[in-house]
Formats: structure tokens, C-alpha cells, sequence
């Protein structure tokens, strides 16, 4: 009988531990797809988040994956062959082909029984520290939070709502680790915001990510020439086409699976990233431990590591990466090396 | 026991069938080394071509290979680590890296019980067609060779001696296959090379190969702005960091794993190279089955393949690809798919 790949899915919704606030909304859930994808008795897992800023819903997802037809392909491990049909079914829905994409390398990882960082060549992570994030809160959530996150050697602020100089005050009056510092698009006039990056230059901060509107394209490459920290795309870059626009822009870019469509092409924007000067930023959304720890897989290759998404819920479905003082320790099991607690 | 990578390698001869000759030099030979990777059981085979005019010696690959210490290393399949080490030991050396990739990647994927286009994500080349070499040589033997090459599709002709348009009309005279040319740097004049190449593109000529000295830039660029046939980048092509140099100047470039320093970095340049828009051709020097077999894994990436190496040589030391009426057919092994004949 010959073997087949079948793909299978659920939405699911994650329950933040606090209500998450950036500089334009507050949410207290995340909505995600969970998928399988089965062959010859192994299954990869994969996921698909969709904060509903980024515009993809369990709905388009679940309409994206029903129309992938795998009855094509013979072998999981043609992965560049499988992973351009589904891209090519339909623009868009980036996290939905990322869930896809996550599916079939735990898979892959299963069949060939190794973990995902060696599939893909790599060493496995070491010092590899991932910032904590502390949304913007009151004072006093914001040391519990810090409070919380004792064990990271690296705190991610966002600011962006006008109080930023109170937020990192009281976050000094606490601690002094470094920071990132998230803006996502939340200042808008350049001479204030070069300012502030120099004032948060002096308090310990070590990036700044989006600090302006993404459209204001002369206006973030001034900053990022003038800036003491480096400047690093998020809202400004989802896939591989986009490091075009930001070379000569900015210093640096969050690739984050579920605007890269997944794995494989996180991947490749890396080594583009790499070969036009730019510093690589791994992040994530809200997700399970599953599309967090498939990203942790590529740590060895990053700059900077934003990889907390597990810890911000409270109904993980898996067991995958663990934190030991903050640093990613990526199992010994197969693929991205999860195990499902339901 | 702990297990350990060993690196082994042995120098050799190949033998040519026919004397080489192209626009510059003729050869009845080419001196190779051979390498072996062992670890826990298994064994990867690489090879170092090192064809005159590129510069490496039996004597500088074994040198460099002599530097090489794989103790620091526990698991061959850390091969980003493995050969980012390799690489760095020493500059240039490129056929040697190329030899230590090739062996690496075929022992991995007997490790992993994989043939290597499976472990690159890539599906098996279909329709993989090789082109068949004619160097510059007398009517007779041209006629000879064209013979030989009955079974390919494609034929590659090198020219640039000063007597093209009489080797064109030999091969008409016998064959209307489509023909690559290769003029190896062998012409000079701009206005000329034009003329030339539109006459050729009546001839069913479909791409032509280095046409002008790679240093001139500006002659190229004109050229193949108006020439009728993409021309492809050679010798003006080595490394990955060698593509910003030919983008706007050649319509493709010419990989081959001795100048690419193997199969990592030209996987790379291939997505590079698609990024900028430029064809890919994927050749090779003069080679045992080894190196080729090693690079035909790569097939279904390329828009032109030129893997013919084994077929120019009376003592391959290998059984790898074969060639079925020209089209490459990769066999079941794992790795490379080789079976050493000595």
C-alpha cells in the first residue's frame, strides 16, 4: 500500500496570562490552527497563529488548508516541491502556509530521526538567551512582570503610547538588564524619535524595533543612520521579496515564521539578511511551544532572540523548547522535539 | 567509545579520452585528490578537481586538507559549523573545501540513509538533461565526438580559436542538436562577438558561455544587453560573493562545485542567483562520477545542465549517475549514490 501524507487541523484559542497591550490594541486570547500532518505512522505538528492585526482568521486558515491536495506527492521529504505548491495555491495567508510548513519539517525530522537544527546543517543552540516581554502596563503590573520574567538576562519592552520615559523609569527603579525595545510604529516624528533613542541609549537599551510608522520609509533610514542603537524592521518586513525594501533602511529584521510563511524560507531570508549587512532578530507571536520551538531551531543563526511565546499563555498544548535563566535548551527528541499534553 | 570524523585523501590521475583543448591550453589529463570522510561506519567520498589554469595543485589541496582537524567535531551532520571551519582555515582553495563538502554531504546522508537531493528538500531531477562537450579540435574528430554524443540532446562546443564558424558548420553538417557555447574568454571585440552570436543564434545555438576576458565589464554588459542569447557567467564566477559583480552584466551564471567550494555554497548562490533574476547553469570540470554525481543532486534547480565530466575520462573510479539517452538518473543509494570500483 503505498504511503500517504495527510493533513489535518483544529483552531484552538490561546489564553494569555496578562492581557497583552502594544502601542495600538489590548487582547486577552489568541486564536491559532493547530495541524497534523500524518505519513507512515509519524506525525509532524504544526500551527498557525493569527493575532487579528496581521489579518489571517481560523476561518481563511482552515479555507487555506482545505484546499491543499497532498495526494501528489509520494514523499515528505520533497519539501521544496510541496511547500511551493501550497505557496503557490494563493497570495497571502502567511501563517497558514507557515503552519503547513512547520508540519511537514517535524515530520521530516521524525522520519530521519534527527532533531530540526541538525536537518537543517546547523549547530545545536548555546547561549542562545531569549528576551522576556513586558507589554505596556501599569507600574505595578510591569514589576510583576519583571518580577515574573527574574530568570531572562533580557527584557523587551514596547513602548510607543507617550509614557515611554515613566515605563523604562520604572523598569529602572528595578532592574538593570538590557533591553529591547518594540515601538511597533508607535512614534511618529523622526527628530523626537532619534532623541529618545538616545536618551534609551544611556538607560541600557540595545535595539530598537519599528519605531516609526513602516510607511515612513526617509524617515526611519535618517533615524537608522543617526541612531545609536541599531533599527530593526518587524511590521516592515514579512517574506523573503521584502529585504529588498529595507536594505539601506534599517540595521536589522524580526523574521518571525508565521509572516515567512514558515521554516524554509526563514531560512533563506537569513542568509539574504546576512549577505546585504543585516542583523537577523528571530521572533515569534502568541503561540503553543510548537511554533516557538520550531523557530529555536535556527537560534544558532540569529543576533538576537525574541522567542518567549509559551510563556505568555496559560493552555500550552506542548512540551517543546525549555527556558533554563532564560537561555533555549532544545531537546533530544526528533523534529522540533515536542511532546503533546493533551 | 566516542565517535570521531576522520579525513583521509589519496591524489590521482584521471585520463582523458580525447585531448581537451579550448582557447587557451589543450590536456590529455587531469590530476584529482580523492577524500574520505569516515564516521561511525560509514564513509563520504569527495574530490578535488584541479584542472591548470585554476591554480590549486595535488600539492596545495593536500596541504590544506593536512590542516584540517575534525576532533573539535562530534556529529558530522553540524555541517554549517563543520565547513564555516574549513572555510575559514585558510583563503582561496576552493577545489579543496569543494572536496571535504562533497564527502561531508555524502556521508551524511549514508548516515541518514538518504539520497542527497532528499536531505537538500529537493524533488529527484526528471528531464534532467545533460549537455555532451565537443572541445576545439579537427573536423574528423569533431565528427567523431558528435558521434559519441549520439545519445545527448544538448551539445556543448567550445570555441574561440578563430576558426568558429567553420566548427559550427562541421557540427551542422552532421547535427541540427541544440548546441551551448562555450567560448572561454576567446573573443575580443564587442561589435564582433555580436555579429558572431546573431549568426549563431540562427544556428540553434542556445546560450553562450564567457564570451569576452571577465575583465571587461562595460563590453559585457553591452553585449548581453543586445545579444539574442543569454550569456552566462564562468570564469567571471566563483563564489557566492561573486554575483553582486556579474547582476546587470550576464543574463546566468555557470556553478560548479571546484569553484563554488561545494555543494553548501552553491546551494546558496542559487537562491541568490534566482533572487537577482539570473539563470542558473549548473557544470563541472573534468570529474569522476564523484563530484558529478555530486552536483546532478542539485538538477532540478538548474535551467541548463552541463554534467558530462565522467564521460570525457577512461578511469572513473566510481559508478554514480548514469546517462540515459542524455538525461541524468540518479540511483537509490543514499548520499551521493556511489559505488567505488577500486
Amino acid at each position: 500500500m503505498a504511503k500517504t501524507l495527510k493533513l489535518s487541523y483544529l483552531p484552538y484559542t490561546l489564553k494569555l496570562k496578562h492581557t497583552f497591550t502594544v502601542s495600538s490594541f489590548s487582547r486577552n486570547e489568541t486564536p491559532v490552527v493547530l495541524t497534523e500532518i500524518e505519513y507512515d505512522g509519524k506525525v509532524g505538528y504544526g500551527e498557525a497563529s493569527l493575532p487579528q492585526y496581521l489579518g489571517e482568521t481560523q476561518e481563511s486558515v482552515m479555507g487555506f488548508l482545505s484546499k491543499i491536495d497532498f495526494r501528489q506527492f509520494e514523499d515528505p521529504l520533497d519539501s521544496e516541491n510541496i511547500l511551493n505548491y501550497v505557496d503557490n495555491i494563493e497570495e497571502g495567508n502567511n501563517a497558514a502556509k507557515a503552519s503547513v510548513d512547520i508540519a511537514l519539517h517535524d515530520l521530516i525530522g521524525k522520519l530521519l530521526k534527527i532533531p530540526l537544527y541538525k536537518y537543517f546543517g546547523l549547530t545545536k543552540p548555546v547561549n542562545a538567551y531569549t528576551s522576556y516581554t513586558i507589554g505596556i502596563d501599569s507600574k505595578e503590573i510591569i514589576k510583576t512582570k519583571i518580577d515574573e520574567g527574574n530568570d531572562f538576562k533580557y527584557l523587551k519592552i514596547k513602548l510607543g503610547r507617550g509614557n515611554d520615559k515613566e515605563i523604562i523609569e520604572t523598569i529602572r527603579s528595578v532592574t538593570n538588564k538590557p533591553l529591547y525595545v518594540d515601538v511597533n510604529q508607535g512614534w511618529n516624528n523622526k527628530q523626537e524619535a532619534l532623541e529618545m533613542i538616545e536618551w534609551l541609549f544611556e538607560k541600557n537599551v540595545i535595539l530598537i524595533e519599528q519605531p516609526l510608522p513602516k510607511e515612513n520609509i526617509d524617515d526611519i533610514a535618517w533615524l537608522n543612520e543617526k541612531s545609536p542603537l541599531p533599527i530593526i524592521a518587524d511590521e516592515s518586513i514579512k517574506r523573503l521579496n521584502d529585504i529588498d525594501k529595507v536594505k539601506g533602511i534599517y540595521s536589522g529584521i524580526n523574521i518571525k515564521l508565521m509572516k515567512s510563511t514558515g521554516l524554509r524560507e526563514a531560512l533563506l531570508m537569513i542568509n539574504k539578511a546576512r549577505d546585504f549587512g543585516l542583523k537577523v532578530m528571530l521572533g515569534c507571536m502568541t503561540e503553543t511551544s510548537c511554533a516557538v520551538s520550531a523557530a529555536a531551531h535556527l537560534s544558532s543563526l540569529a543576533d538576537w532572540i525574541d522567542l518567549d511565546g509559551p510563556l505568555m499563555i496559560s493552555n500550552d498544548l506542548f512540551d517543546g523548547i525549555s527556558y533554563i535563566k532564560g537561555e533555549i535548551k532544545i531537546n533530544k527528541l526528533p523534529g522540533i522535539g515536542l511532546i503533546k499534553k493533551f
